[in-house]
């Protein structure tokens, strides 16, 4: 059995539409989950406009940082969608209708006339395969390391369940969380030395505003299970510590 | 009265809680309608990790190439808030812990006394002026075209309040939206036709996936109202001739 490594991820979200405010997104938290179901490590969300020299340029940082690329947005029929147009461009490859994509849509609607937009909807850059939709029919791009999806949320699912029984995954971290009805500010001076006593743990503290009063949960991270355990009985006991203080917020 | 300029701007979210997905940023979209509503043109989002080197690198890239960098996240009081390390190390200054963040602070609350956890949130770098936290004391940071504020929503709203009177807004960007019934294959050779003619005003086709048909949404943008509204009552022409064809999907 080979060791298991670490398989990362960069996502690029493409669309004015989320920039302007319009289009509140969803994608980043549902790529996010995927990622981490998967075990791979999403080091990174980037969301640029409809403009190509942008697309390329985030695009060729991401591809060359990370195992896997995942972008979302503009690969629609009409002329503000050039995702494929910028995806062919950082490759230095040509963008081809490809009868591949023109049967998958026919495939999925009878009496589907293949008019411009369609036949925009079809072009791939070369080199490159479909990802199946099976809600709309027009389908995404696999390049390399680089997975092109469709901004519609339902869309965007749909090809990740595609994509996924393709992809490697990495190492397998456990996580453990504890509820603490203290403040972060009564937590952090012992948590800062437990975090240096555990630096394969990562551990995070997270607030959560309440109407009346603070309330902080504290988030372990580790594959190593056994320290994870350990760590967790002392973050406990921290908060327990805090607790009976009675430090408010 | 001077002439109206374009102010732009780039966002940086900062922690590992929404790569993981365990929490879903809300704050883009927020940022993204301030934005708009100042007429402050929002041009690149970027999420990173609780890592110093990545926070450092894409805040000096954000701030060459913008008016304004807004960030959220990573200045509460733990170990894992290291946003104030990293601005402080981006613009090569010192972080101090600074008496106005101290009086802001004990100013919010009685009885509060510094451990070292609010200390740490007390930490200013040196050059940089408080932005005012009415939700829970502990100040965001301005320093030269950088804003950097609380990951908690609540906070940070209230801390964008406290700065939007401080920023130049741009030129004013009109905006008309046309529904239609007809999808986007349907109109997107005629809507490339007339974003030629039209290049000052900017189209944008978005699909609006319903359960049993589509419809779009077509939406104009542009500083001239006079091109604007003729180019939507094209836009409106497209769509019924669309619609009287008959064509689905």
């Amino acid at each position: 059995m080979s060791e298991p490594k670490r398989v990362t991820a960069g996502m690029l979200v493409i669309g004015d539409e989320i920039l302007s405010g319009r289009t509140k997104d969803q994608n980043i938290g549902t790529v996010a989950d995927f990622c981490s179901d998967l075990n791979i490590e999403l080091c990174e969300a980037r969301i640029v406009a409809d403009e190509p020299e942008d697309i390329v340029s985030a695009l060729n940082t991401l591809r060359e940082r990370y195992t896997y690329v995942f972008t979302t947005g503009g690969i629609g029929p009409t002329h503000d969608d050039i995702t494929a147009d910028a995806v062919a461009n950082a490759f230095g490859v040509e963008l081809k209708v490809d009868d591949r994509a023109i049967k998958a849509m026919q495939d999925r609607f009878v009496d589907y006339p293949m008019n411009e937009g369609r036949l925009r909807m079809a072009r791939i850059p070369v080199g490159g395969e479909l990802i199946a939709n099976v809600v709309s029919g027009a389908p995404g791009i696999h390049i390399e390391n680089v997975f092109v999806m469709a901004g519609v949320p339902k869309v965007m699912q749909c090809m990740l369940e595609a994509i996924a029984p393709t992809l490697e995954t990495g190492i397998e971290v456990f996580s453990r969380s504890c509820d603490s009805q203290a403040g972060e500010s009564s937590l952090s001076e012992a948590l800062t030395e437990l975090q240096n006593v555990y630096p394969t743990v990562k551990i995070g503290s997270y607030p959560q505003m309440g109407t009346d009063k603070y309330m902080t949960q504290i988030v372990l991270r580790s594959s190593d299970k056994a320290l994870l355990e350990e760590a967790t009985v002392k973050v406990q006991a921290i908060i327990d510590a805090a607790t009976q203080n009675k430090l408010k917020i």
